[in-house]
């Protein structure tokens, strides 16, 4: 299985995870030393994996109140030790996408092969800012 | 020059090009292919390098008033063809700097290397939204 195929796979069975809610899931694939940037703050991001475990529990709790978490577009980008990959998700209520819907969850990832197999050591999830002024 | 200095003189280059005003070095060692998630709309992104382009007047007008763009942190992981980068910038007016001292840019960007080069292919641009029910 070549790198690109091998990295798809690691993302699209990482979102079907929290779709599910299986933090387990989730978790696979991520390295220890993970930096997330995450829609809510704090701004400086989210660092190593049980801080990053931590932030799923109340995003599933939300998502329970009836949200999907769906990649609609993926690209992949890799080299022999080191990938990124981006992504459009549907990330929202049926209530968000009626009243807008554009809207999409944005998502870059870096990985890192180690020891033969991809890690996944950094995750950036946004949404853009409908009003904002610069930046 | 190792990649990881290459890719970190390119990467302030690019922010002090940002900082002046200066179209030119900003589009310079970015590829034609890029995709940008911005921290404006439209959520799907801004793709290729003349789309690109045409987002940093209206950023500019902006800065003019008064606000700065500063690297404050960023790392780098490269491999040799594939790398990317997160940073977190101080990007705002005093104003927004003394309501919200925390408040930083996150980034993260994709490279590439081309014809013995690196390349920007990815940008993603963020604040963290301070009253996100989801995501």
């Amino acid at each position: 299985m070549d790198d690109n195929r091998q990295i798809r796979d690691l993302i699209e069975g990482w979102a079907l995870a929290v779709a599910r809610g299986d933090l387990a899931g989730v978790l696979e694939g991520h390295g220890e030393d993970i930096v997330m940037f995450d829609v809510p703050p704090p701004y400086e991001g989210v660092r190593g994996l049980a801080a990053y475990r931590d932030t799923w529990p109340p995003f599933f709790e939300w998502q329970a109140t009836g949200a999907v978490f769906e990649i609609e577009s993926l690209e992949v980008t890799a080299g022999a030790e080191v990938a990124f990959a981006l992504a459009l998700l549907r990330c929202g209520t049926d209530k968000e996408f009626a009243d807008n819907p554009a809207n999409r969850l944005r998502l870059t990832l870096g990985l890192c092969r180690r020891e033969g197999r991809w890690v996944v050591t950094h995750e950036h999830h946004s949404f853009p800012e409908l009003d904002h002024a610069g930046g």
